[in-house]
């Protein structure tokens, strides 16, 4: 397993979020910065901008759990709230118009992407003997940075993403060859999930990742047991997909690195899981 | 933290039964060997001996929780269950009259407390500025094992101890001047505490450990909580009354490590700790 819930606030992006702002000049940043994040890059932004010295503004979900909040304003952040739909809107159009600030995508960036390859960059040294990469599926931001940075080391390691069942626009756009709008339940896999893929990422990840595991609810609930039990790891929703999948009798015999994106779930949301007795 | 919930076997015992096991001779383990123990070091000690491909007899008190025994038997030892009065017994005694192995007591031999201490040569080297080690406190064999090493690196690190409430033995003893009997209550943190500190382990406890710090059932309960919200790790008792000690006033402004002892506690006290709203 790669970690990522052990990383300071909690999750793989902290990578990204560094990287980006240490590529942007002091005058880039006059007027501080913007994105829209269900929590996680959010957070590694905010704690990014706090080093930096620069204001960030953060518009959020409001199926965002308090988990998730709560660090934001901790920070320094100013927290936005919207609709699913209207943050959506949004991120697709990278920010509100007159909002002052560089608006940063938390997916479609280069040194986003770039920041999230380092996951790749510490699997390849630390296990050089690993064929298969198992990558929860967001934005695609994390499965293009790793399979990007396996292809510049020269490496072919497959990169296989996945998803959870109330939200699979990736398998859906695999199947149809092209990104198309899926319905997106709720679930309290909340770091994943949407409802299409976005179609300025759609090159990249029909060019990088060829498959998707599709996840039931009650396997990731299962993942999030047996990573407490044998592991002593708090994981977050997208972090039990991806252990799911890796678990999955598709990918048996395989030298399979997961990546446990984060850790930031709710407390009450744990234990309900780690008492399920439904399966 | 020093996570050691994050070891193979969910803690530290690990160390010392693989550094124990590689002392002896096939000729000394030929009629395998034998431990009390309340489950950690059992369970490391399983693990060393299947490696070796010798058998284990394993004496446990009955209030040990069944995460720690299933492991056990998985691992092919045999467990025989005794009252936490006679299970003692069996402890000061070194096994049962007539047994055949070699019994490997949890704390009072050389190499178990000298595979213990490799925990201080891995804190010493990883973080060279610390000055203060907190240690949960259960028979003295990590505590010991981890001054004494930092003797021998010539490194003057103070080594504290802490206990839970509901069984306070070298708290008792410091105080007397030496080992006196105590009460011991009920707790869901069952790896540490007894009804004394060991006479044979009296002298280099008493050297080597100047305080113990004692942590109320609720301190260690938040401690749980805090490791789950902002760490993402879960520990089982004895690691969380460390965490809790290292976080009193008394230590405020040190370099502290803080030794998460392991991670095996039942995921129904895990739930119920995540949710308590008592405090």
């Amino acid at each position: 397993v790669k970690a990522e819930n052990l990383q300071p606030h909690g999750s793989f992006k902290l990578r990204a979020a560094v990287n980006t702002l240490a590529g942007m000049s002091d005058s880039e940043l006059r007027d501080g910065v913007v994105t829209a994040s269900a929590g996680n890059f959010a957070r590694g932004l905010a704690y990014a901008a706090a080093l930096r010295g620069v204001p960030l503004a953060v518009h959020v979900p409001d199926t965002a759990p308090p988990a998730k909040l709560g660090p934001l304003t901790e920070l320094g952040a100013t927290v936005v709230p919207h609709s699913f739909a209207a943050w959506w809107t949004v991120m697709t159009e990278r920010g509100v118009a007159g909002e002052p600030g560089r608006f940063i995508h938390p997916v479609c960036e280069v040194p986003v992407i770039a920041g999230n390859g380092t996951v790749a960059l510490e699997i390849a040294s630390q296990w050089p003997e690993v064929d298969t990469v198992v990558v929860p599926f967001g934005g695609g931001g994390l499965s293009s940075g790793i399979a990007l940075a396996f292809e510049a080391l020269g490496r072919s390691i497959e990169v296989i993403a996945c998803e959870i069942e109330t939200s699979t626009p990736l398998r859906a756009a695999l199947d149809a060859g092209g990104p198309v709008s899926v319905a997106r339940g709720p679930s309290w896999v909340d770091g994943i999930g949407s409802t299409s893929v976005l179609p300025q990422m759609w090159p990249i990840v029909s060019t990088l990742i060829r498959d998707s595991i599709v996840v039931r609810d009650a396997e990731a609930g299962a993942a999030v047991r047996q990573l407490a039990r044998e592991n002593h790891l708090i994981v977050e929703g997208a972090g039990a997909v991806a252990a799911a999948a890796a678990m999955s009798p598709r990918l048996a015999g395989r030298k399979i690195a997961v990546i446990l994106s984060g850790g930031n779930i709710d407390l009450p949301v744990l234990a309900r899981l780690l008492t399920d007795r439904s399966t």
